[in-house]
């Protein structure tokens, strides 16, 4: 017999030297009664951690402990993820998971949603700028489920291509196409017929100049997720909220902040409703279309 | 004049790199409010770490804060608590202390409460297989405490004659005996006329055939601390749980798992009882026959 | 709109390899719900870790989350201080911070609070022993402010003479003076016309002979830091609260070991009334005057 509800517990592996003080913050906003922080998590370490979690509480008890992966490596953090998946499938013991390096997923999920507000996105033409990037990639996966048909850009074709083939294994027929973004004569090309664009690069790179779009009719919904100036798409301000320029809605990264924090908190949370969910990009988008 | 109880802080000192996510649970789950968790703990560290813990608190708070050391590492660990011990006499100040590196102490008495349900172990005749290891030199201290007759095997006799020496400098008049287990022939002779055998080796090793446990007369119970396949005394199941076979009661190692994990929350809870208690072997122990 | 408040966090940055058990259990005690323990920080990760806490939430919500900087190295916890105060001017964003390495802060304003009871310390004639180490500068910078004319010791006396530099560049018209306490024959003369004495050197230096002090008629309070032996004023004993010893009213270590850790807390609680707060000496002997 249990009286006292177990507390909620969070694991936090964060492959960063230090565990990210944001990811923390929001954990404890969201619930969490006591949070595991781990810095500089290796893959090897996993499996230890892990039987921690999941052979500690009764079954009826593991929805009050979860997993969260964060680090600004992404790479690593999906090897971690993959890892953990071996060992519930091993032990046929699970705890909840999401992931979250480099907040790639409550990032795209936020930046999607935003566009629902203004578009049908099933039905939209979607170009990601910087799509082969942790936050791009998500969008394109988000977007192309939805049934959009979306442009992956990137500087590199066969890059983008890799993404369209990843995207493709998980959704067969999806509608996705890689294009180039190598140079300045590309843009009017990748961005006509386009109605949503997301700009997801790296910092300190113009990836869409004002004098395209402006010479673009398609455009409907712009959003800019660089947090730092100069944005990746001229001409967005990085607190645009849905403004409109240009007749186009426009949103920059600290606009879509709060949807973003929104979303990472009802993440946390969902996490204990259930021992078995693993929160990837696309369990992360249904979490915020519920919002 | 205190109006509010103080928090139950306990400080894990672990000496793997990432602190056990395991202890972590367990504290909580035994009514810890604050967990102060250390990884890739060092000798040379836990002074002023200790200070922190017996100078921030008035005496009669003091049973509010306890230690508890961990890790893979016994050695490290037990070396650990010498220098506790030595910080204790050297201030006059103490806080409660708990040492269960590799959860050696636990399981040990985990095991040996599993047998008194079963035999008299004061007057017990057993035989510790893999009885060098850190479950296997307490699970012998306590039998040998209760009075039982201690056959220590390994198979190298010299390091098992130095745990019968350790034992019984500990306990004035144990009744122990190191025993090789070198060659399958040692089998026979060394589990002739006992009752009891515990098997604690390292894993992937059998240490007991089912050949052997055949032609035995005399057995009554058999415990395996092994919780991967191949397990050490052949024909126990990990999950064994006071299931006969061959007239012999026998426990696997999950078998004897629920009863490991209320002695570890018994014994974290016991530390906040007052501020001077040392839990080793045998102090685990007398927790759990009082559970 | 809030119903609940949200929890106090504690962020803590400590320079050292494992964060301080001392500051945390003070942290604890002091009312902080979550406490975000971080150690050997170095100054390159300070702005993503200032960041996770001035970007996570609302501004009304800042006075909750707030940044404590410890650790045994008060230059690099000087520099982190450098770090933030610039992150909070570039963002317009701020939580509060305390910066307390070495307890230097919290120690030389428990020093000069004990001075307080027995002397006019804005009219004193004071020496800092060992003025140049972290604690010694503090209580230097704290006597100065209340007007308070204070010799700073030290055998460099170049060394002394840059604290009086950096007095002064924060109090203008600072009354400070550097002196040598390089040969025992210095002694009587720094001493002279001194009615109140704060010895704050490195252990196991005897920095004022009994003999000495015994010449001397001015003295009316004497206080020492160093709570292992031999202390640096001889004759004084580290439990000394408030004992006449020669006519003059002695404290040791320890005896002003319960103001300090009164400060501490107090120190830490203040933070979360504001999230503007900046606790270095002076605004941490405010408070300790307020107690």
């Amino acid at each position: 017999m249990h009286i006292m509800e177990k507390s909620k517990i969070l694991i936090q592996l964060d492959t960063d030297a230090q565990p990210s003080v944001f990811d923390r913050v929001v954990a404890i906003d969201s619930g969490v009664d006591q949070l595991f922080s781990y810095g500089n998590v290796k893959p090897e370490q996993v499996e230890a951690l892990v039987h921690g979690a999941i052979f500690t509480r009764s079954p009826a008890d593991l929805k009050n402990t979860a997993i969260f992966i964060g680090g600004s490596d992404i790479t690593i953090g999906e090897q971690i993820l993959g890892i953990i998946r071996g060992i519930f499938k091993n032990t046929g013991m699970s705890v909840s998971v999401m992931l979250d390096s480099n907040g790639s997923n409550t990032t795209a999920a936020a930046a999607v949603r935003a566009a629902v507000r203004h578009t049908d996105v099933a039905s939209s033409h979607a170009l990601i700028l910087g799509g082969t990037g942790p936050v791009g990639q998500r969008a394109a996966l988000i977007l192309a489920r939805t049934g959009a048909h979306v442009r992956i850009g990137s500087r590199q074709i066969p890059r983008a291509e890799a993404i369209c083939q990843a995207i493709r294994s998980k959704i067969p027929g999806a509608n996705v196409e890689a294009v180039s973004t190598a140079s300045s004569a590309d843009g009017p090309k990748v961005l006509e017929g386009r109605d949503l664009v997301i700009a997801a690069g790296a910092a300190g790179a113009v990836l869409l100049p004002q004098k395209i779009r402006a010479t673009n009719q398609s455009l409907r919904v712009a959003i800019d997720l660089n947090a730092v100036p100069p944005v990746g798409i001229e001409g967005i301000e990085i607190f645009d909220k849905a403004v409109t320029r240009d007749n186009t809605v426009c949103y920059g990264a600290i606009g879509v902040g709060g949807t973003k924090m929104k979303i990472h908190r009802a993440a946390i949370a969902k996490m204990f409703e259930s021992n078995d969910q693993i929160l990837d990009a696309e369990e992360i988008y249904d979490i915020a279309l519920r919002l």
